[in-house]
């Protein structure tokens, strides 16, 4: 087992990655401060999980909230789901909130504890590629609104995240594939020798390697970890983890959340920022085709939906947590491996991109 | 004018207090860091306060979202209609939300500017004696749920509290008594001069005398202050400030929210409290006598509603942020002007209370 840091002092915790985690109730027990112990997952996961944890969690008093799978169900409704549950059993702020799941589950999860009672302690157990290196890390919760994604949410940091590595092994294709992108994206902003490695080695993460998807979680973790404890109220460097994310976010919330998972949205908006970053200037040609090279060797999609017209994407766009008073501004590529802070291109720039890239 | 200072280091902020505040852009404009102003507000205040804000504003981008005027509409479902309005109109994060109203408008606008993209900028213009010299300072917001009063909330702090006092000209006779009970309970829980000065002076704010009431305002934002300066997350001090609360709430979660108006549930609790504390053997039965003295002079009500049951009371208690595990704790007193930190207090003497006590 690994064990690294974020570090933000009073507010700092581990991130566990390992094997056979979920059984080990000793990790578990020391992030547990009450009897009472809420776990919220999801309809696909329950089944596969649930048991063994609530076997760790021998001797709490414990109540479960199995949600519906998929991004269409993260919003408020879902939420007020475990805020009932919390109160039927009369949980106090000292209760401890497990999430158990994805990305939508840590998300919605977190916002719950962030808002019960003004903010429980919760633990992170992410059972997707995308949320073990990237969502339950870093304390960003919340729900999507029909207009925009991410909109209603808090800054709240669990006391640890626990990666078990073993529920990989019931992970699909598709969600293990998405995860990818949000790696891929680190080497990216930040890391162009982890950018290089993932180059070399993609094979070994797509035949489910155990040793390789290890080395990318721990990597991939100790980037947010880093980015985060320099910025954890995304004032600064922690926008650039959101490279394609703009594109991403217009995709999802346009096309109807859960249609595209989050990582292949963000894997076509990764493309789009690519292209942007070139007309900008700052990448090569040569540099766009060998992100979408790495992008599409991963079995990702990186082409944009048909259906999103120019005017409507800049429309979605224009809602996005880095604008400043309704202007666009965006994450682009200085090089492989060095993002820029967000800026605000003129919109004639995007709309160029948008018209133009075709992710081929 | 006077202005005072909430200690909380780079979140700290001033309360300005005086008259024809709301006219004063200077002030204004000062806590405003983008065009992009949303005014929260309910339909009584709307047509009193709304245009002279507006007028001071002049220059911004303003939308307003005026909801429905009572406790019972302090939930999620009217909160969404402020999310609504600023993804409407795609307000970024640097938007400003200006909490315009008493004690439910400020706490669902300081809560709602919390969760919009993980947080905006707010402003609290508090229009009630209970908002001003209370709920308005601390950074204390949020909704009821239906099992429990102020269960879904952050701790998030305005960038200032702007507490016009000409608007209290407007307020009606309940609302300005209301707002006596939290002024009382500074006296009680840590300030027995301010106590003693209640009790020879409580006649010039029932014949709304502006100089005392300036008195009262400034000496309670002091108690406020300091306290949430010394606290902010309640984790110790921060709880006194709940004298009579528990039992406040189950009042107003029991009878239906909005029958009660806080500061009357909050008086009856008082009297509960300072029953149970006698019982306890802390203050004197004349000491009792002298508490709903103050109260009744200044026309709150003592009496418990007829219609709770104990099983029922203690059950509705069994839900507050000051409970552990479960079991019931209170914030009880040792003597007029010093209160007792949250404290579990067997269930049998709760019971007691509550049978007995008629607020006689």
């Amino acid at each position: 087992m690994k064990e690294l840091t974020v570090d933000l002092k009073d507010k700092g915790y581990p991130i566990f990655i390992g094997s056979g985690l979920l059984e080990q109730k000793d990790i578990l027990v020391k992030y547990i401060k009450s009897r009472q112990v809420v776990v919220v997952t999801n309809t696909t996961i329950a089944p596969l999980y649930l048991d063994k944890l609530v076997k760790s969690l021998d001797g709490f008093q414990i109540e479960v909230v199995v949600l519906p799978d998929g991004e269409q169900y993260k919003n408020l409704e879902q939420v007020t789901k475990v805020f009932d549950c919390l109160l039927e059993n009369k949980f106090s702020r000292n209760a401890t909130l497990i999430a158990l799941g994805g990305g939508v589950i840590g998300d919605m999860g977190g916002f719950a504890a962030s808002c019960y009672q003004r903010g429980i302690p919760f633990i992170q157990i992410p059972t997707t590629v995308l949320a073990q290196v990237d969502s339950s890390v870093g304390g960003k919760t919340g729900v999507n609104h029909p207009l925009g994604k991410n909109m209603i949410g808090a800054f709240y940091q669990p006391k640890c995240v626990i990666a078990d590595m073993d529920v990989l092994d019931t992970l699909d294709d598709r969600q293990l594939i998405a995860g990818i992108a949000e790696i891929i994206k680190y080497g990216l902003i930040r890391d162009l020798a982890f950018f290089e490695w993932l180059e070399e080695n993609i094979a070994l993460l797509l035949a489910r390697d155990k040793k390789a998807f290890a080395y990318v979680i721990e990597k991939s973790c100790i980037n947010k970890a880093e980015v985060v404890a320099e910025d954890e109220f995304e004032s600064g460097v922690r926008a650039t983890l959101n490279l394609g994310h703009t594109f991403g976010h217009a995709i999802e919330t346009g096309m109807g959340y859960g249609k595209y998972l989050h990582g292949e949205a963000v894997s076509i908006g990764i493309g789009y920022a690519a292209d942007l970053s070139n007309r900008m200037g700052w990448i090569t040609t040569d540099d766009v085709d060998r992100i979408l090279a790495l992008l599409k060797r991963a079995g990702l999609p990186v082409e944009p939906p048909k259906e999103l017209k120019v005017e409507q994407f800049i429309d979605l766009m224009a809602v996005d947590k880095k604008n400043v008073d309704g202007n666009i501004r965006l994450i682009l590529l200085e090089s492989i491996g060095q993002a820029t802070l967000p800026i605000s291109i003129e919109q004639k720039y995007i709309e160029q991109t948008l018209m133009n890239y075709a992710g081929k």
